[in-house]
């Protein structure tokens, strides 16, 4: 084996190369349709999956499309306009850019394919409001979060009062073939999920939409009037699985969570360590997730269950952070430092806990990364102080504990490996 | 395989079983002494340890002793006696049976052996406080509880302001031979931990004790004093590592969450699920805890991965309840039910989730039992709102899931097993 640090870099290297957008839709990329290629598409990564599309298919194909990615995101392109909008508000220009995409699909003929490109902040940038502006939509949104409300619910009632999510984009395409392929950046890779499913058919109903809003005593009356009316039968309902329209819609998640643990693990496995994959879908508080992890570490250390010395855990998902204090570091930055503070001091034990996007939080590191030799140096005390007032930042850069890669080229959530050597 | 349920009440029974205080001190108990055989100790299963101890030696031998245990779990015995007393606020019998405790293993001369038997509640049940009143070290302990230090912050305070835990149980019995068994109700399974260490080495200081206090900002007088008085040399210091006093004291955990963990594999083994202990050392907010669990059992199901199916997952420690609700149901109730909601309604799971010592918490059930039908069974949206409020024992036994066994002869924490199938 050689340096552990360096394989704990290698491995996640390979996790944001195999999930790269440009590359991964490569193969998945459908054979020229007998008329047009109309691409349209939304996300963080959207206009690098344009270009890559632009790459692959010849000059001379008839290639079109629109696509729309966060401000600042854009790229230069040829024959797919880049238009940009707001994340994770969405704005005026998220709405006139999404006319635009649906204008293009809706003059999709028989003949044409319809590719539609979907990344991480999707679900924003792609806005079409039905039957209310996008201020009560916004107000809605924000009432939704805090009502406690869980994401299937949310995206239920968001689906029933949009021209464009829960499958009315492929709708909308229709009599075309579409072909979706999606960088999934939600747990569990559902494309009726990832950018609230524009291309996925959807199992929830009008009714539904008004009773989550019923449940949680939300108000909204715009909201309310129109999925009153289409729980009435007076507007069209979201296509449901097997609805004969959506026959000719292909939806491929290019990569993932999943992708990027596994281009991990074959690099630590190349480098020797045993390689196990925990879960690509760990969620919850990040400080009690690492408390788990910790737990499994002990139990390899001290009685070689479930696993044998030397090996490699990794997981994913992406947990959350239940702000009590005012200090700085993200999800990743706290799941380290707890994770390091629930084993003992000489644990033989490298870890490697970062956003795949390369941004823990709102600072400049994407997580954490310790060895043994930092691991020690951890002032415990001050560490667990720091950790209650969500200061994990301090603490990690004052071991030079600190993973910082810069902005990456895609967004798969987060990356966890724990060696034990 | 049979049927999985029936697999999974074997599997706690044999867990129950390889932790039996009774059966599982005997194969640590030492040699008759030349001199007398002096019993000593603590806990909730002290009565049925002595009883054990005088099964095994003859009638003849010079065999005699005093150990506490809670009120109402005394039993009949012949030549040791049973004090009873308070669990878990100590009271002044508790005081009065520890200065008998005492008094017996300062008459041990270096041909006497002192056997001390230490089980789940000893803690509270030795009592000796040194320089300060009963209530003061009461209130003492409910204001450490309150002040958000941890089990060894609060162990070093009370070690220093006692005259039985922190190995000076140990130091009265010099000259002769100590053996401790050591039934562990603690997470990690320390000697000095459990029971606070009335036979083991501390390595913590008065100084440090008083440093907790200081950390913490608790006022204490009496306490402080004392502590004062010992960080300037003028009382003697618990025992350290390698004390030469403690030259002939040997403690042996003699069962443990771990034991119970190993046992509960192996007739899972036998039963053709392939075994795997994923740690004994799960702590943390129960319904987090469970998250994390449901993560690995989803990727087994999906993935086959890290474990292939049919395959038991095993786990042990202790969970914590943050009460939010007014709810009935303990923390192994909520994280059946976590677990429970966090898979999908048709997973192939059967889950078992107790208390060893068969009370999960106020209730009248050691826990949950779940299998597919019940599973599938479970209202979900109402499951969630009563998880919210604390509240899992009435939806676990709306689908008959409680598992009910009565107290067990016991107490190792808590046995969690899911099979997955």
């Amino acid at each position: 084996m050689g340096d552990p640090s360096s394989d704990l870099r290698r491995a996640f290297q390979a996790a944001l190369d195999a999930t790269d957008p440009e590359r991964s839709i490569v193969p998945f990329l459908p054979a020229l349709p007998d008329g047009r290629l109309l691409v349209v598409g939304a996300g963080k990564a959207a206009a690098a999956m344009a270009r890559a599309v632009e790459t692959h298919y010849p000059a001379s194909s008839r290639l079109e499309g629109v696509v729309i990615t966060r401000y600042g995101h854009g790229l230069p392109t040829s024959r797919i306009e880049v238009l940009e909008a707001s994340h994770p508000v969405p704005d005026e220009a998220g709405v006139r850019a999404t006319e635009r995409v649906l204008e293009l699909v809706a003059s999709a003929g028989p003949d044409d394919h319809v590719l539609c490109l979907i990344s991480g902040g999707g679900s924003a940038l792609l806005t079409a409001p039905d039957g209310l502006s996008l201020g009560e939509l916004r107000e809605l949104t924000t009432a939704l979060l805090r009502s406690g409300a869980d994401i299937h619910e949310m995206n239920c009632v968001r689906k029933h009062l949009s021209l464009v999510k829960g499958g009315r984009l492929a709708l909308a395409a229709a009599p075309a073939a579409v072909t979706a392929l999606l960088l999934s950046d939600v747990v569990g890779d559902d494309p009726a999920v990832i950018a609230s499913g524009p291309t996925a058919a959807d199992a929830s109903s009008y009714a539904d939409a008004l009773e989550v809003l019923e449940r949680y005593r939300i108000d909204a009356p715009a909201a309310r009037s129109v999925l009153a009316a289409g729980a009435r039968g007076e507007r069209e309902e979201t296509p449901r699985p097997g609805d004969p329209l959506l026959a000719r819609v292909r939806n491929h998640v290019v990569a993932s969570n999943q992708t990027a643990l596994e281009a991990a693990a074959r690099v630590l496995a190349e480098a020797g360590w045993r390689p196990h994959v925990l879960s690509s879908t760990v969620t919850g508080e990040a400080r009690e997730a690492a408390s788990v992890h910790a737990a499994l570490v002990r139990q390899v250390v001290e009685h070689g269950q479930p696993f044998e010395r030397p090996c490699a855990l990794l997981s994913g998902g992406e947990t959350t952070v239940t702000v009590r204090g005012d200090g700085r570091g993200g999800r990743n930055g706290e799941f380290g430092l707890a994770l390091a503070l629930a084993l003992p001091p000489d644990a033989p034990v490298w870890l490697l806990v970062a956003d795949s996007d390369g941004i823990d939080g709102s600072e400049d590191n994407a997580g954490a990364l310790l060895d043994p030799e930092r691991l020690a140096r951890l002032d415990r005390p001050a560490a667990r102080a720091a950790l209650e007032r969500n200061d994990s930042y301090g603490v990690l850069a004052a071991v030079d504990g600190l993973l910082v890669t810069g902005p990456t080229r895609t967004n798969v959530n987060d990356v966890r490996i724990v060696l034990v050597g």
